[in-house]
């Protein structure tokens, strides 16, 4: 098949190029580096040293024979779009471009409505481009599970069945989500349900958990790896806690650490889209998949790190700070997760093993964390009160 | 109160404007006049002539006695609207300044989002701007009863408590939107609830069913009408059809002519917007109103039009054509819609008054209608079909 991956300078976006090339796709790039700049500018960097993506592609060749097409620029220029798309005759749009940071929209207004304008056009001119020139490619969008937040029923993969009043409907169910960037998404979801319903294009919406991880089995050499953030924008909480634990740092959930998502290893989020890209929507088809694999929360998670740190000599201790977001901190946390079970996905690896392999890889590159570690705690606050920190920077040790 | 009108050049902005200075209220107002410039490019213009705005408000003073303070400008200005906050010191900002025409949005790509930019944008900076200056200000905004399409089931006041699997909550109701412009609006009301629930802001989101009239109590004289839009752009369908009936132009029905919606006065739009103002919502409340007065199909109003003519003499007939718009056009729709009264909404007068004061009110101004005659028909298609058109132009008698 003929797949666009659309943000593939990023974290799932080149793990995912280099596994469906691999796999026998004719994989075609896009993304303006816009990540790198953004994680730059709040001051922080992957932890694993990444190349420059034609570098990359480079090797990836060299290694394992297949070209990757790099298209530079930006979704938000609508004739782009359309030039890209009309070039690379798309079987499937990977939709992963976005500003992904929930902290990132949360820093003032200018990076609020840089994040809803930036995703909700983007993906508009996708959808646009996709309407005029390429109306059967199948767009797999990277939504996230934050567009449900916490209600206190189970949350279905997208639709359900209510009663009310003595009638019955199959609906969307209601999306509250807790912060500027999350909102984008929802609105993302909305745009393309409509497309699906009114323009006869058809999309798989990915609800996705919080992704971990730092390989896959294409980074044979560390010349193909990732992207690994662990700022306290751009890090998500697993990859946080680890980067945490290499270097002394207490591992710091919010609040009363009782918030509990869905998580899914990077590997099998890959796994996840390959399955949507190959196991297309039909046309105007809308469908939703709850893309994760475990539920936990985020204490849970501290505790796991602790132990797998333990096995590699590191003395991790956990050590709660106040929430800089506004959300539930103790609450019921149900999500049903069977489509991509019922299409064949199957774990790959148990979190302990991932979180060895992680933790492991950040260990030889643990200069680079250090150097960047102011840039873990929190500093955006949802709402305007206390602003956490360890009683001081000497907290971390360097042993 | 001080209030600030957003959008008080528009249909409901000018007339409510109009009312609250007469209250006692001090009135101030904002427009970029971009609805002018919109229905100009789209080659109508409003039925009854309207006055420039400062002129209009220099006439209102001489009759009332109260100044209204205008400030031209763009939302989209985040420093403008920052500035106009600052200025005014509002207790309710009352938010009309959205594009609101469905098949506007639906015009191409650029209409589309433009549309969903300029909305969402400038809704946001509206938010940011009373977070940051004015976070006592209730935000009374316009939403729309599109928000909700048509389900299934009956449409609470913006919540609903749901059973599921055994398991209760009190849900957002999911909105299923028919246009580019309603998903704006959508966008919209997930950010104001956001807004609410994390900022502690306090805002009343109404969602308005399809508002018609030429006439508020204030309009003693036609220098002080507000606008009346009867294209297929602007125009909405009980407006749109009474401009038919004075041209001898067929009532048009979109398909089978069975969808229903809610329909309010201009009289009682106004009536209910000052109600929500009078009456704000609390600190961190976000409250829906559904403000309607009637649900009525799009046949039945044609047929209250035939009748209304034929007392004024005029000979209308009922010529359905084909739906430009994807939407359902036979559905079950039930609407809850308490608040209102809860708050001493009363009906104004019936359809049958209103339609009589319409017709006379268009009969005067025959001659710009049948200027703009062409600007009736729909052109803009949810999708690409057969346009519809009467047989010729000729189906248009100029008696």
């Amino acid at each position: 098949m003929n797949v666009l991956v659309l943000g593939i300078d990023g974290y799932i976006g080149w793990s995912l190029a280099m596994h469906l090339a691999r796999r026998g796709h004719k994989v075609s790039g896009v993304d303006d580096l816009s990540r790198r700049r953004n994680v730059a500018n709040i001051g922080s960097t992957s932890a694993l040293p990444i190349l420059d993506l034609h570098e990359r592609i480079r090797i990836f060749k060299r290694i394992y024979g297949s070209d990757i097409d790099f298209y530079k620029g930006d979704l938000l220029d609508y004739q782009f779009v359309t030039d890209v798309i009309r070039k690379t005759h798309p079987d499937s749009i990977v939709h992963l471009a976005e500003q992904p940071s929930a902290p990132f929209s949360m820093i003032d207004r200018d990076h609020g409505v840089y994040t809803q304008h930036n995703n909700v056009v983007n993906t508009l001119n996708v959808l646009y481009a996709i309407r005029e020139n390429a109306p059967d490619s199948h767009l797999v969008k990277l939504g996230t599970m934050g567009e449900y937040g916490t209600p206190d029923v189970e949350i279905p993969e997208g639709f359900f069945e209510v009663e009310y009043k003595g009638r019955k409907d199959i609906l969307p169910f209601p999306r509250q989500p807790n912060s500027i960037y999350h909102l984008s998404k929802v609105h993302d979801s909305a745009n393309i349900l409509f497309g699906c319903r009114v323009w006869n294009l058809r999309s798989t919406d990915i609800m996705q958990g919080v992704v971990y991880g730092t390989r896959t089995a294409e980074m044979i050499e560390d010349s193909l790896l990732t992207r690994f953030d662990f700022d306290e924008t751009f890090g998500t909480v697993i990859n946080r806690y680890c980067a945490q634990a290499v270097i002394g740092h207490p591992l710091t959930p919010y609040g009363k650490g009782r918030q509990r998502r869905g998580f899914i290893d990077l590997v099998d989020s890959i796994q996840c889209l390959t399955i949507a890209i190959e196991n297309p929507a039909r046309r105007g088809e809308y469908r939703v998949f709850n893309q994760l694999d475990e539920v936990y929360d985020v204490t849970e998670l501290a505790e796991y790190v602790v132990q797998a740190g333990r096995k590699l000599g590191l003395d991790v201790i956990i050590k709660a700070i106040p929430n800089p977001r506004i959300e539930k901190e103790e609450h019921y946390y149900q999500v049903e997760h069977m489509h991509l079970k019922s299409l064949g996905f199957k774990t790959t690896r148990r979190i302990e093993e991932t979180l060895d392999i992680i933790l492991r890889d950040l260990i030889k590159y643990k200069h680079r964390i250090m150097e960047q570690r102011k840039s873990i705690l929190p500093r955006t606050m949802w709402a305007r009160h206390v602003i956490p920190t360890m009683e001081n920077d000497m907290a971390i040790t360097n042993k």
